[in-house]
């Protein structure tokens, strides 16, 4: 009998990630800047949520959820625990979420992206697969806003720029 | 003289990743399949490309991207190199390129994923930068494909079901 062992190759450090992550954030940040004060609220298409609701549901995910993680509760997630009027008050929430996602990411061992966690009292994944939601559901509704943003004559920020 | 050392942590092994890709993949077909056949080749909003232009630009880049990269070929990024008429035929070239991923993704060593690669001849970046890149790029172009349904009246996909 022959025994095939398949080496498990490491595709990213957890830094990498995290710079990933945070190079999105500053991308999705961007875009909201673009956005004029009345259609960052207001504008949709096909029924959707404006690009402000998007990113308040963002803003309600990376930290509280690494946050959870790290102090092991299962508080649900709180769609409207913010609820900001103007692109200013938007932004500086988005700053201070910036420092929080950091302090939390950096807590995780390498042994806990690998354990499932019942994330919210609800998603009950590997902590790994929870954060990689984060960055793509970030990157789903980002994708949106560019719509929006192209639909409203305004050319988007470039995809590829980060930093 | 106090010395820091940060120990680094994997956040994921290859096997992991080319997973969560290759579940994004069968997200992106079945949107692709909620299109009505004319509405895939035609529907746009604010000057987009179609669906159908956006998924053959995911497809000209994932397989043959892989293959350069085990090739350490530069070869530049066709985007008109399968141009397809209808979508049972985007659609079979999609499955196709699914068994093109795995192969060549597989054949990628964890040392590899960490060098610095001229991709395309163009993009000049460390080899998981430019894997990550195309599986964002999928998800920010299938969440516009997700508001083009939106505003044509068809609900799209759940985001979070990939299998």
């Amino acid at each position: 009998m022959t025994t095939t062992t398949t080496a498990t190759k490491q595709f990213i450090t957890s830094e990498q990630l995290l710079e990933h992550w945070q190079g999105h954030r500053n991308l999705t940040r961007r875009t909201i800047e673009m956005f004029p004060e009345k259609d960052l609220f207001e504008f949709s298409i096909g029924g959707m949520r404006p690009f402000a609701k998007l990113a308040v549901e963002l803003i309600g995910i990376g930290g509280p959820a690494l946050k959870g993680i790290n102090e092991k509760t299962t508080e649900a997630y709180h769609e409207d625990a913010f609820v900001p009027t103007n692109k200013a008050e938007l932004l500086k929430k988005w700053d201070e979420e910036t420092e929080v996602i950091n302090h939390y990411f950096n807590m995780i061992s390498e042994e806990r992206f690998q354990e499932t966690f019942n994330l919210f009292g609800q998603y009950e994944f590997p902590v790994y697969q929870n954060i990689l939601y984060f960055i793509d559901n970030e990157i789903h509704h980002r994708g949106q806003g560019f719509v929006y943003l192209r639909a409203l004559g305004i050319e988007p920020p470039f995809f590829w720029e980060r930093f």
